[in-house]
């Protein structure tokens, strides 16, 4: 049985990913900020700390059962060039992924493994043969759109994805990288098919249907 | 003992209180399809139905308590002079407020007093002025920012407003009239107090707070 196709991303109250980057910024000690805040309710989580080697404890309860269901359904991630860019100089050597990562890109490169099980795959003819690639490696787990934002959007918009969750946080960016801008309103509807507050986010799950 | 500041909007998963009006749609075919949308979960509560006497019957239950619950709590309500003058011509002449409305408009006009109860008043003098009087007309009940999108906006930034409801969509519109675009993303701060979900949207609830 093949698995599903999703992604799950934490997203600000008003529809960013990521905050704005900006000029009067330049060591992004505002980003980053705004980026710990958005991503809050991740940090403190027992699995979180785990999965990262950040040692041991940490809260268990729902929240901690919905990340780690999220890293254990996922057989296989796809991603974008900027996120694996960004990502490769912030991993630990022993990526979070524990998976194949199919890396779409025009760059070629052979595979790239990593302790612990994460091999990166860098795939040059577009996001179809990516995902392709990422169904036959998961088996029957669910293929992770992993990010960023342009490359989940691709995949909404071209009727790939079955079902995504976001983890909605109580943070206003006013500006920064919308994670919809773009969508094809015409042809996208959702259904909230779950939806989970925990303490500090909601967690909201949506199939994706073809209007 | 004083009522709270709040607003209550229904809101797309991408941000956005009202669709975007194009100029390939003069009938307004395609915005009112997708208001339609936004607001769908309303419609057929029985709550709905009663306050703009569209007749017996509707949906019971956790959504139309809630819908109930924030009309109940309202005092009286403020609002801007674009919602008041799109809803002069909308609503039924029994106005679904049936409370003190202020209007924050440079119009001069005598107040104007519905069937049922609702009396809208014309305020001159500014959004703090338009929030004094509503508090004083509502006693120990809450005060209602109604809307438009700018008007809740202008109170948010200006720290007057203690917390908010938004009932969250499944829907996405990819532009239109985004309700925390220009938040003061230095100044205000958001908690997650409360979320409950229905069976068609999410309902969360925010205290606001200054940094």
């Amino acid at each position: 049985m093949a698995g599903k196709v999703f992604f799950s991303v934490s997203m600000s109250l008003d529809g960013f990913v990521a905050p704005e980057e900006r000029e009067d910024d330049p060591d992004q000690q505002r980003w980053t900020a705004q980026w710990m805040e958005l991503q809050q309710w991740l940090f403190p989580l027992r699995f979180f700390r785990e999965n990262l080697k950040f040692g041991e404890g940490g809260e268990e309860g729902r929240a901690n059962d919905i990340a780690r269901e999220t890293f254990e359904r996922t057989g296989a991630s796809v991603m974008g060039k900027r996120m694996f860019d960004l990502g490769e100089k912030a991993w630990p050597p022993e990526a979070p992924f524990h998976t194949p990562v199919f890396v779409v890109t025009h760059e070629k490169r052979d595979p790239w493994e990593r302790p612990g099980g994460t091999v990166f795959h860098f795939v040059n003819d577009g996001i179809e043969s990516a995902l392709d690639q990422a169904r036959a490696a998961a088996g029957d787990r669910d293929v992770r759109i992993a990010g960023g934002g342009t490359t989940i959007l691709e995949y909404v918009n071209a009727g790939l994805v079955d079902e995504f969750t976001v983890a909605l946080a109580p943070v206003l960016f006013g500006t920064g990288t919308s994670l919809f801008a773009g969508v094809d309103a015409d042809r996208v509807a959702l259904e909230q098919v779950r939806s989970e507050p925990t303490q500090r986010v909601t967690h909201v799950t949506y199939a994706v249907r073809t209007r």
